[in-house]
């Protein structure tokens, strides 16, 4: 066969996972999948992903690209990746891409959702899936908090230190709380995420609904471009990387 | 202080238990909470509950009931045992019952839900909390199937033997499938439930979703009081007691 491009939609469970990327010794998705591909090809790829997600936090919508001279139909990698990868990752989907595709730099927006069981007594059975707040948050301000993100802002009030990238700005299309089966669930959809950015927004606007800052302050802190004054970021597990976008 | 009885309502993620009852060398969730009750009363007790549950099956609102003489306010042992329970069980209530309260004697209905992933592909984040199933479910069949539950039946047909009782009548209120976050549902509420009943119900019900029996045939199988007749028993992970209601 001439060398393809495979694009997958990939779902994990990032709880047991040194996050995405590769790395020496630690245990991460994409080792995983690379190591699936090697078993039912007999290929060693490089597989890219859309961006990397940090130990804990989980994806419905990964997705992620590789090339290959495989005789395998390409929509048929999703059965056979997902036969023998372990059980906390699934290939969703798979479909040959043109080469000009990149999982990457071809996305033009991701939509990520954070998941808070806020209640008194932690839940059992959505251990590792959510991040469980017992003091009472103020729906209505959650949501005034995240009003303040829409458009375009430097975001480098909302990004960890320790990655070197130049430009901090960017354009968030959809952030919204919503109550779903008991959680309170952030929904937020931009055409790009800085380092630890969604998790810092979110440690910020729990602060506001817990009245400890307004919500009205989350402008001042975008204009101000200064991490030290947003605030915690929030634990991992809450987070979910739902949707990659490609026009 | 005086010998007061409590009642606990217990969430429990039942993956890694050998069931609720207290069984010789097995991990057993009543064990967990009299160790629990030990750990901060001092005492050894024996607690209660509504019903056992299998090996894999999951509990949003079990009841249980324990006599004692700690200084303990009732409504902060939820707290207290939830702090030292592992992590995949938790104590959701506690409140201080008359003498004549029984969490099983006195419950007079239970609400079940069954919960099943109709999709191509296992999910990673539902793994052990649902019984996936790739043929396509018609669903419009299975809420006929679930209809001709309704009512008071003798469902000598749908219980696993191997338990001595002698009545098999029992009356259910509620029955039907929905559809929620992807998944196919099931909620049953009756007076009673006998051993491994809903797992057989949602067994033969998916066996008429799939097209290998008629819905019709359900009240047939009811008839004949005969287990040979009814469909395979479901898998315990999709499984969860949502409610025991007392009046």
């Amino acid at each position: 066969m001439p060398l393809r491009r495979i694009k997958l939609t990939i779902e994990y469970d990032g709880t047991n996972y040194h996050g995405w990327q590769v790395q020496d010794n630690a245990h991460t998705v994409q080792a995983e999948l690379e190591n699936a591909i090697l078993r039912i090809t007999g290929e060693r790829v490089r597989i890219t992903g859309s961006g990397r997600t940090d130990t804990g936090v989980h994806a419905l919508g990964q997705v992620a690209h590789f090339d290959t001279n495989s005789m395998i139909p390409a929509e048929k990698f999703r059965k056979a990746l997902s036969a023998v990868l372990p059980l906390d990752v699934a290939v969703i989907s798979s479909e040959e891409v043109d080469f000009d595709f990149h999982s990457r730099f071809s996305a033009t927006r991701k939509t990520y959702e954070y998941r808070i069981l806020n209640r008194q007594i932690r839940s059992p059975l959505m251990e590792k899936r959510v991040w469980h707040i017992k003091e009472a948050l103020d729906f209505k301000v959650l949501n005034q908090a995240a009003e303040a993100f829409l458009g375009t802002h430097d975001f480098s009030s909302f990004c960890a230190s320790g990655r070197s990238i130049s430009n901090f700005e960017r354009t968030i299309h959809l952030s919204e709380w919503s109550e779903r089966q008991g959680l309170l669930v952030y929904s937020v959809c931009g055409n790009g995420f800085l380092y630890n950015m969604v998790r810092i927004m979110v440690g910020t606007m729990i602060e506001a609904g817990l009245g400890k800052r307004t919500p009205e302050s989350i402008s001042d802190i975008l204009t101000e471009k200064n991490r030290n004054l947003a605030g915690i970021t929030a634990p991992p597990q809450g987070l979910y990387l739902v949707e990659v976008h490609y026009d």
